[in-house]
């Protein structure tokens, strides 16, 4: 179009080529940052790639940090001996806001997925497998999501794990709290009557 | 939160800062950044920078540019004498997307609106004005949007226009096509028969 410059156009580009962003959103956002001071724009380019020249995985956990080994990992208030095992670090930003949960994570960085050509190789399996020859580990609890990819893949590494004479635990799945019967689907409510527990 | 790194909340409140993305979408996005190619982050950032610094109003109709005078403003197969009057450079994009009005625009940057403090010194009225002292306009076509700040500021810039012997004009509201009688709002339909026109 005649009437948007180059520059405007490009940084119209960078933003829809976000997910979840589209065209028109890509449109107001660019718009809204050359109203805000040079300042401000400034820091934000600049938070990028600070971000992302700085945070790369830990070490142990896998999970994004800006050191070699995370805050969780080196932390001697965590308990080394309980491992929850998930897909991506947003998971691990869900458990911790719960401020319950104290042992460590273990961060897959992705699920088995045949399909799209995701074996065990492509994710951080073998970190996992060389953390357990270093440490000793009681119970490894899989919290991957309740999809296909999800339960293989915590399929397949409790098949791997059991054998090693470690304790393979699975998130609980069922009717969500605060949720009526009538309305939860099919699929979830054949597993909270397959999972029923004593009372 | 211990397991959020400095450099990442930093990203993510910058993301967070920009309208219409909350917490939850900043962190999808920062995240999102963060699995990107380094030199895809610095294209990024490096198209904020640009954008914010070549990109200024246009001389003359305070449209965004990257040159002194916008192509608009710059082309000869425009119609001078024809300027359409708009709050933002949104509407000049909507306007230009018709690719059927060969006039040229007039961008205020902002609405007359008292209770936000904001007078006709703070939108760029007397560009405008300036602007008709120099070239000689035939019609000025108000196109702001139709609210109270809209229809204020069309009011206010009709009055101080029509004693300079120039031809106001006033774009059409009514029952948007395709629309349905039945669900139209009542002001809008209030409007539809108020404007009516001979057929």
């Amino acid at each position: 179009m005649a009437s948007t410059p180059l520059p405007l156009t490009r940084l119209i580009e960078h933003f829809a080529s976000l997910p979840g962003i589209g065209k028109k959103s890509a449109q107001r956002l660019a718009f809204y940052l050359l109203s805000l001071p040079g300042e401000q724009v400034e820091s934000f380019a600049e938070a990028m790639l600070t971000a992302k020249r700085t945070i790369h995985h830990c070490k142990i956990c896998q999970n994004l940090t800006d050191q070699e080994i995370c805050d969780i990992c080196a932390s001697p208030q965590r308990d080394g001996g309980t491992i929850c095992v998930v897909e991506s670090p947003k998971d691990v930003l869900a458990f911790e806001r719960l401020n319950e949960y104290k042992g460590k994570y273990h961060v897959l960085h992705g699920l088995i997925s045949p399909l799209d050509g995701i074996g065990p190789e492509q994710i951080k399996v073998k970190e996992l497998l060389l953390r357990l020859q270093q440490t000793e580990v009681q119970e490894i609890i899989m919290a991957t999501n309740p999809t296909i990819e999800g339960e293989a893949t915590a399929m397949y590494l409790s098949k791997i794990l059991k054998p090693l004479g470690i304790k393979v635990t699975r998130l609980a799945f069922g009717i969500p709290i605060g949720a009526e019967l009538e309305y939860t689907d099919n699929v979830t409510l054949n597993k909270a009557l397959e999972n029923r527990i004593d009372m």
